[in-house]
């Protein structure tokens, strides 16, 4: 039996919070907490914007399509893969800083990404709710004028923060054996395939999500009306623009 | 003051295993409790390759280096960005996956580092000792053959996992006004840039580091000589290729 396992083995997104605020001190506590998380080479690249004015929230909710977090939670974190700041520090003692390159936003983006997990876990173990809005990526670039980024900046992960107003929700996952592997990747048959996802398929509101899209399947749900191909394709030009316009690639 | 904060504010990467091994149960069941953290849309974009044989971490080392964690560790967790199950899943069940662009590459990269960093931590709170290898992104072409990755899987992170043979080291990190900010990016000036990194550069062992590899400072030893640039963008063209190759881009 794991220690924490109450926890852990328990734990979901909260997407409704109380009117009631989150002490600043509390966010600052969890954040400087979090930076104890591993960072490549203990460079720490990545910065948090935290969002906690009434108007900031006014000023971002668009460009997470409104979602009703942004505006509901406490304190809403935008976490950038950074080497703004670090190549600044370097230029400043003369040494030749290298990291406009695309390897350079790949180890910034999974510090960022470690900040923001440790972010959540410590909140959540505080008795906080938190949520990823995954519409950080699709409109980074809004998100970057917004909050002023400059070069070598890219918002990768945001987290809402706030007092629960709701239960955590029951959320099925994979069986273990459908994710991990032993010593190399499998090759898998369909029908093998089709097994792992067997349960997925048959939870009771997945099956409603299914009907509710008029779709024969879950699979259709996430490939034609969550997640669509035209959309995937163009996010992915608009992301790559900014990455562009940051310098990364 | 926050519960845990012992150990979150405490907590170090180990790079040093004692021979006796964790069992594949307690691995398993870390697994099994991470993949509750959170993941787009709950697609689990992710899986773990879990090399415990003596031979696997043979045919791997030379991919990490030799770093000593890969044969020193009981078990050498290498998560991918996966979006070929998903796909497979789709196209079994008729529905047109349309995953192969960066933006699901971003997706699937978050979902896999969330996962990355939720194993660390249940791992580190049930006392084992874990590091990530970033040599992983560095010859993720060599690392996905050997392991036998197919297209659409990319390995992202990589975790050693082993029982601590040695104490938690003391780490520095940048104070909390270094990266966290309040609403936007503040405009640093380079007096400010300088009082931030002050500690860091003041550090009795970064000092000693600077002397060791003949450098003014410790920037030049970050930019110059483990970070420098030439190795920089020969690793990001080499990741670029095997991103082509896997057809996310």
């Amino acid at each position: 039996m794991l220690k924490n396992s109450e926890y852990f083995s328990r734990r979901g997104s909260i997407r409704q919070y109380k009117a009631e605020r989150v002490s600043d001190e509390m966010i600052d506590e969890i954040i400087r907490q979090a930076a104890k998380a591993p960072t490549t080479g203990n460079m720490q690249l990545y910065s948090v914007i935290v969002t906690s004015s009434e108007e900031g929230k006014e000023r971002i909710a668009g460009a997470h399509f409104n979602q009703p977090m942004v505006k509901g939670c406490s304190h809403l974190l935008t976490i950038c893969a950074d080497f703004n700041r670090f190549t600044r520090w370097c230029e400043i003692n003369n040494a030749d800083a290298g990291f406009d390159n695309p390897l350079s936003f790949i180890s910034a983006m999974t510090d960022a990404v470690i900040l923001a997990q440790q972010i959540c876990t410590i909140a959540e173990m505080n008795g906080l709710g938190t949520c990823y809005l995954g519409t950080v990526t699709y409109n980074a670039a809004q998100i970057a004028e917004i909050l002023e980024l400059p070069e070598l900046v890219v918002p990768v992960a945001c987290v809402s923060i706030g007092i629960p107003a709701v239960e955590i929700p029951e959320t099925e996952r994979l069986p273990l054996e459908a994710f991990r592997y032993s010593e190399k990747y499998p090759r898998l048959s369909d029908g093998e395939i089709t097994e792992l996802y067997k349960a997925k398929d048959e939870y009771a509101p997945n099956k409603k999500f299914i009907e509710e899209n008029g779709k024969q399947n879950l699979a259709q749900v996430f490939a034609e009306v969550r997640y669509p191909r035209a959309m995937n394709e163009e996010f992915s030009r608009t992301f790559m623009d900014f990455l562009k316009k940051s310098r990364f690639l």
